[in-house]
């Protein structure tokens, strides 16, 4: 058992109201918060000072680290209007080329990526299982294990929603075999996926989670295969849903429901389901999601750049459902950015300002993410909590100048992954003074990216 | 005269083909660029190299510096709805307060930190005339004379949008008396506006503009004095014109057209003319300050902030229009994210990606802020225009592993304020390393808003 403390300035503890503490200590035994003192004037002996402003971890609920490789490099000439789909096409050739070995390297540069930017636990949304001829690797979970040592390494909690993925697509109501490159991402059948994920083997700070990719890649029997497996431990369930109006109007055609509404039907929605995008989802999708208590995992960045339009997150928390936050294409790593996306395009959908408070949006960023990839009670600075927290300087021209009672709003609306100082996960100070402890991240995102 | 030069190890020189070339010589002769040499390998002697990827100078075409002080302050608590004309009424309180050393302080921080941030030249849409009560200063530029004297400070060029505003809006087709606040905002007639305007005083790196703050603060018969006024001084012409469809529902009442039809039929469009946000145009407008080759300064984080809405981008620039950049209300201080954000808001509007190259956003950013603002063939890297470049660090997690060809891209979609590592403006360098060479920028901001 270890134990250490530290002393915060200032911190926001999670609390809806938005209250911001000074003198906040913060004790760690073995890598749980033990207890939380606020009003402390002075560190208390051997205390590690946190100055600046600091919450508690941020969480990125749905992440392809690999994508990371795709960033600056699918914007096209400009004048030559692209959609989603294409977009995939070009997603798909980088999928189709990277081996164990290179998965290993570029998780690990971009998962240190996002330790940098505050970000304290992951939820890689894994579906790159087998060789890219499709055939199985000797251990078959050889990519999941890659992911997983790429988390250790660069320090970052993790869930691996390791993701089942079984058709090529619905098409006139049926569904599609799947193409060359989706042969790397099946299990052939939800039996096969749940022996292989039941065998993936996790450390103090990893945990496994079952994902189905979408309704367009999973059919029903299997949805509630993986459901089951889900329940049975007590893992987290993500899966996409409604990100383009396309799969709604092809789920319609196959199975005469919406796909949140077929996900219902076979048991997959409820507290443990995260639906990631959500993005066109029925009033009614929004009212189910609701009353199983669900999340929907946002990913404003990623939303605006795949042209995906602008969810209902104003609709979604009045009837219920939780909101996480993710990175996932990696075009941009920046929790600060995913928070104020989501009120902003809410702002320029609606003409209105105010939907979400800062501490809602932080609560989304933080609890809301840990919630949703099963790591329950996290994202808070209280006691029995994991002891992931974050610290934003205020010596930035961003951040210089707000006042105590404006520092949610300011971390909100003004703060960068640059500014961000220090992070602790587990208790271990990962980020110290803006530089990772032991990975040099430009270098190796350099190397593994050129 | 003092001659100077830079070798930069890449640059882009504005060119709207999106070219990125190495090994780029600038000399610089008395603030001015007397040459460019490309593919020049090795730095020659007594060159200051620029290692990064540098890009011509940032033009922030439409500031309001004090509206800095409200950063992090508006954003209300949460679950109340307000609109744009509420957050007014708290940018109002602000105004009240301001006298002409605290916009002083408060102009210097602001501006040196949009150096910071790459910026190079400023438009300050200015109309905090008068005493708070409304009466006249001793000298009734000193507000105009304390922006010049903090843009010099700083180390930024800067044309000052001398803004008249003479009504205190439209109401049932006429126009209100101006209210307590807005008494600081007034020439009472725009023959007063034009004697004051043109006895401001300007220096090397500062001239003056006109300004007709909105159709709801100008009348028709003052639009064409101050179109005239411009005309004659040769001078740019800016206007806040349908940021919100109140302002339209209004003009159109009290004239019969909208906000552009009421400009061009007072003479204000034309290529010296800028249309402010433009966010609700109608096809018919943006055909009229197409006609006028006019520009329209898109200030979207402002907004987005403000719930404004999202322009037609893409309409615009098809019709001939001309593009520029404001970071407005400083809610951001970003180019960078100004840049991106025209094109991720067109995507969520439309469904589509690619509607704006990478090359047309950065030029937007930059030759097309020098033209709005009446430096013409400045913000780009060629031999006559000022010299004011920007070079971006390319050893941050964000920057990491872009190949040349990527660039240009990364810039727009991926760099932030945080990557710009040395500023140049009229060939000095006022940003070294990422630091202010003569103002300690955070220290000031703090000192000027707590």
């Amino acid at each position: 058992m270890t134990c250490s403390a530290f002393w915060c300035d200032q911190a926001w503890r999670g609390s809806l109201a938005g209250v911001v503490e000074s003198g906040v200590v913060i004790d760690v035994d073995d890598g749980v918060i033990a207890a939380v003192e606020v009003a402390v004037a002075t560190p208390p002996p051997g205390a590690t000072v946190l100055r600046g402003f600091t919450i508690p971890g941020l969480a990125n609920a749905h992440s392809h680290a690999f994508q990371r490789a795709l960033r600056g490099r699918t914007e096209g000439s400009g004048e030559n209007r692209t959609t989603f789909w294409e977009w995939r096409d070009q997603m798909y050739a980088r999928a189709a080329v990277i081996d164990p070995d290179g998965m290993h390297r570029l998780a690990r540069a971009t998962f240190a990526e996002m330790v940098l930017a505050g970000i304290t636990v992951v939820g890689e949304f894994h579906y790159l299982h087998n060789h890219a001829d499709g055939t199985r690797y000797d251990d078959p979970n050889e990519m999941g294990a890659a992911i997983l040592a790429a988390a250790d390494e660069a320090g970052i909690r993790i869930t691996l929603l390791d993701t089942c993925y079984l058709h090529g697509g619905l098409d006139s109501g049926r569904y599609r075999p799947l193409s060359k490159v989706q042969r790397r991402f099946t299990d052939d059948d939800a039996e096969q996926w749940a022996t292989r994920v039941s065998a993936v083997g996790c450390g103090p700070q990893s945990r496994v989670g079952a994902a189905i990719h979408s309704v367009r890649a999973v059919d029903p029997e299997s949805i509630e295969q993986i459901a089951l497996w889900a329940d049975h431990h007590d893992a987290p369930l993500h899966a996409h849903v409604s990100e383009q109006p396309l799969e709604n109007e092809q789920c319609l055609a196959a199975h005469g429901v919406s796909p949140t509404g077929l996900l219902h039907r076979h048991g997959a929605l409820g507290d443990r389901f995260t639906a990631v995008h959500g993005t066109h989802l029925s009033d009614s999708d929004v009212m189910l999601l609701g009353e199983g208590s669900a999340t929907v995992c946002l990913c404003p960045t990623t939303e605006r750049d795949l042209a995906d339009g602008i969810g209902g997150a104003r609709a979604m928390v009045v009837s219920g459902v939780g909101l996480a936050l993710g990175s996932d294409s990696q075009s941009v790593i920046d929790p600060f950015e995913e928070a104020r996306a989501v009120e902003l395009d809410q702002r320029l959908a609606s003409g209105q300002r105010g939907h979400h408070s800062p501490a809602a949006l932080l609560g989304a960023a933080t609890a809301g993410g840990y919630r949703s990839l099963g790591w329950p009670g996290g994202g808070r600075l209280v006691a029995g909590a994991p002891a992931d927290f974050t610290t934003l300087a205020l010596d930035s021209p961003r951040m210089a100048g707000l006042r105590s009672c404006d520092l949610l709003a300011g971390a909100v609306y003004a703060a960068t992954a640059a500014d961000v100082s220090t992070v602790v996960v587990g208790g271990a100070i990962v980020v110290a003074e803006g530089h990772h402890d032991r990975i040099d991240v430009a270098a190796e995102l350099r190397e593994v990216l050129t």
